[in-house]
């Protein structure tokens, strides 16, 4: 009687990033909710509804999607990358949380997906080769000040830094602040990586130093990878660099 | 006449995890080269050669298939979860690094999979729904006092922890003295995660809180995942619990 509900990652971009689990749920699914750009990835199926949302409403469609599951349904909600980090996954337990105890008993999946940063850290080398965090650099749920201490704590102690999130139209100016604060900490020559749309025709993957890095850079398809100070970088000639974090530590830098 | 190079990342755990590009990568490979159990996950081609090694042997797995690719074969180097976190990805680019000039001139391509950390989230909710540092506890390569210097400043500056190798028969104590680290900043109902084989028959995920986490419930196999102050548990009647990490920051926190 109870229906099934999962929260699928799609992976960044293309179909070639999907894992056999996802495509099997999805295969299945008898109603698809999501982001428009995301539904309109997937092959349209007899039988299988569709339900596009705007991207700013992810509670609302949380909520639509637990309610249709509760009928009986088996539905999917679809997550660009892994719907564990910075998407759908914690939306959907949110809902839960604070809905009714008929929600509690569905039989609720996550499917995990390739999120953006291990998509970007792929396509140059390995820079999330050691430890690292990853920071969402979006103000709208918590204050500055608090991304601004995470970022201070995790450049100071060493980590590699993947930042998403860096920009939006209602958020113009943090990643800037983001950049000029880390600035404090890493040498002028720390490799940042920014990676736009990977997967995607319009792919770009480039490589700057610390010193040389642009808020223009970034918009809101840019994950950016901020390396410590064992990241280096490889120079190919005719090829593009590798950069990578390496994984001995040969004194303590924080 | 260069050859081709690919780390090609396995997910944990059985084919499920596999991507749709992981799948092709290893279809065409003309040698597998990996960690005995992860090529033993493969199943057999004709023409294909195999290259099995021990865990420890990294680097002496990563010259010979740098070697075997300069030669000019297809060769694919398997790596458990994702090849860029804590695993073959950056030991390639370190050997290459080091290695001859004809080494820059293969064409090397990282195939991102999903790293433990997304597999055991998503089989618990949403842990790492916010801002989260994925941490290796291996004092291997790096000085202890350096891991909890890192243990401070993310459980200190709020973020959720991801533990990678909490255990190993060469190194006992390390898990234990840094659970009782992050007692110092978090409180004794902070959510943690173990998640130990996921994906595979003898899987285990379990929840319990900080001041009961154990140092016997972690092994080389596990992923633990410790919660902030945002990291909620719903229970659920006749049904695991869901742990998820809110979007939301009521107040600093750090």
């Amino acid at each position: 009687m109870s229906g099934h509900l999962a929260v699928v990652g799609l992976g960044p971009g293309d179909a070639r990033y999907l894992t056999a689990e996802a495509v099997e749920v999805l295969g299945v699914a008898q109603a698809l909710y999501g982001y428009r750009p995301y539904l309109d990835r997937m092959p349209v199926r007899p039988g299988q509804s569709r339900h596009a949302s705007d991207n700013r409403e992810e509670r609302a469609r949380a909520a639509a999607a637990l309610v249709h599951a509760a009928q009986g349904a088996r539905v999917a909600v679809v997550s660009g990358g892994d719907p564990g980090v910075f998407a759908m996954a914690a939306a959907i337990c949110e809902e839960i949380e604070s809905g009714p105890p008929s929600w509690r008993a569905l039989d609720v999946t996550v499917v995990p997906g390739i999120t953006a940063m291990l998509a970007v850290a792929a396509r140059i080398g390995a820079p999330l080769g050691h430890d690292f965090c990853a920071l969402s650099l979006s103000d709208n749920l918590k204050p500055w000040e608090l991304i601004e201490g995470r970022l201070d704590a995790a450049a100071g102690a060493g980590f590699v830094l993947a930042l998403y999130n860096p920009v939006s139209r209602a958020r113009p100016w943090q990643f800037a602040a983001a950049i000029e604060r880390l600035r404090r900490h890493l040498p002028p020559s720390t490799p940042v990586v920014f990676g736009r749309a990977v997967g995607r025709p319009d792919e770009q993957v480039s490589v700057v130093t610390l010193d040389a890095a642009d808020a223009t850079q970034a918009d809101m398809a840019t994950l950016v990878i901020v390396g410590s100070r064992e990241t280096r970088v490889i120079e190919r000639p005719g090829r593009s660099p590798l950069v990578y974090t390496s994984r001995a530590v040969a004194e303590v830098s924080a």
